[in-house]
């Protein structure tokens, strides 16, 4: 097989193998090409990946040595991602009675999502994440954005139990900004007492449903690695009983008179890794 | 730019636009590349893409000519798939009481959704689809699979009405197999009169759940172009109230005595496009 044929299935092998160690021989044998050009492949292929931002080849050097692609766009890029997400959810036409804004276009867009993951995973991805964990509905499909980017399966947790998932945990807890007590069910398969969990949900309020999450994980003896929300409310009446999060933004202020709605970058801006 | 870099990018760009129409002079531009040489990557790309069963570059000539990443793996490929995944599902200890069968772990695992979601959107690929639809909870991440590959948005029916998702539209239907009473509700601003609806969902027993959706979409005035389901029950003593749909796997017995699964292809197999 030509360089130039390699280049192309070596791209789509690493972007669908993000994390992913192999050796060299496994592509020497694989493409029928000698160490040497295969080694000059990987450069072009590394070097290229940091070019466009979407990450590196992680090569180690020895018998057991190889590579792997770490998906790690820059905080720029992340940055820049979010100054046009401020935009777009800035759109008078989002609000809704009772102050609420629409967002449910922008997690229903498979791209959206998908970027949204890839500014999660770059920022957590020196953490040692074993399963990115959310609650129905909404966070679903960011936290299945994060985990293909960080390789890891999703672990869902629900409000009330399904006869299909087996035997389950469950925990009450208060809701932040209700204040009523709520369930939460994870069934007892889908998590290895210690694992390393990322917690990622769609929107926080007071933060009453992270920290549930956070509770039912001390049940299995589970480790919250990080916690990733893409919009948080500012809300400076309501204490906040979460403590170490990343958000993208923050709902600033959604006034429905004058029909203005502010929303400025989360503390992922702040917080350069 | 040399051309083996050019092919990283270019690699990475159809992979990451799935039918995204680009004419040849953005991409000559984009590199700084002659048009002759631009067009000499692209037959490169495709024909890779073609061998490894990823889809094809639909070029287009003209003025308004162009160039278009459909991604369509083969029907063989979806069949060796669907044999890997019976083989998977036929593991005794999926079984749950009542006969139920675990499948959380698949749907947990993204690389697994997104395979699934590739064998869905390659047999659906001709079909002129506008946005992908599922229920809450397990269909979403599939839902989310085939979308990205068919680069449309999705939409989620739920159970219950959300403050957050604005005025909805709500029907009842009866659950084939529990034969309840149950309610689905979709925000009026999530689906346009007249689109063309694919309807994917993970599990389908009696066909109750669907047959909801599709009454859904009725009231949308829009059109089912296509369903999917991941599994279907072969329960003979049920009728199904779904005629035309695509499943991948049948789960055909499941005895709880010899803990025997038998899980078969679904019509998939039988239905070359």
């Amino acid at each position: 097989m030509k360089r130039s044929s390699r280049l192309v299935s070596l791209t789509n092998f690493f972007l669908e193998n993000p994390r992913q160690h192999r050796n060299l021989p496994y592509f020497s044998q694989k493409y029928n090409a000698a160490k040497a050009s295969m080694s000059e492949d990987l450069d072009i292929v590394d070097q290229m990946f940091r070019e466009e931002g979407l990450g590196y080849l992680k090569r180690t050097s020895g018998s057991a040595g190889g590579v792997m692609f770490i998906p790690e766009s820059t905080h720029d890029n992340g940055l820049e991602f979010i100054e046009e997400l401020c935009k777009e959810l800035e759109d008078p036409i989002r609000i809704l009675p009772g102050g609420y804004l629409y967002m449910s276009d922008i997690l229903g867009d498979p791209k959206m999502v998908r970027e949204i993951g890839r500014v999660f995973a770059s920022k957590f991805s020196d953490m040692d994440i074993d399963v990115v964990m959310t609650v129905a509905t909404k966070g679903i499909p960011l936290a299945y954005a994060v985990a293909s980017f960080l390789s890891v399966p999703v672990v869902i947790v629900r409000r009330d139990p399904k006869v299909t998932e087996g035997s389950s945990v469950s925990i009450n807890y208060v809701s932040g900004s209700s204040r009523k007590i709520q369930t939460m069910v994870l069934p007892k398969r889908s998590l290895q007492e210690g694992a390393n969990v990322c917690i990622i949900d769609d929107f926080m309020m007071a933060g009453g449903t992270i920290t549930g999450m956070v509770s039912l994980l001390e049940e299995f003896n589970a480790n919250v690695a990080a916690i990733g929300v893409l919009a948080e409310a500012d809300d400076e009446e309501e204490e906040r009983t979460v403590e170490k999060y990343t958000s993208l933004v923050k709902i600033s202020d959604v006034d429905l008179n004058t029909k203005k709605i502010q929303v400025l970058p989360g503390n992922f801006a702040a917080n350069k890794k």
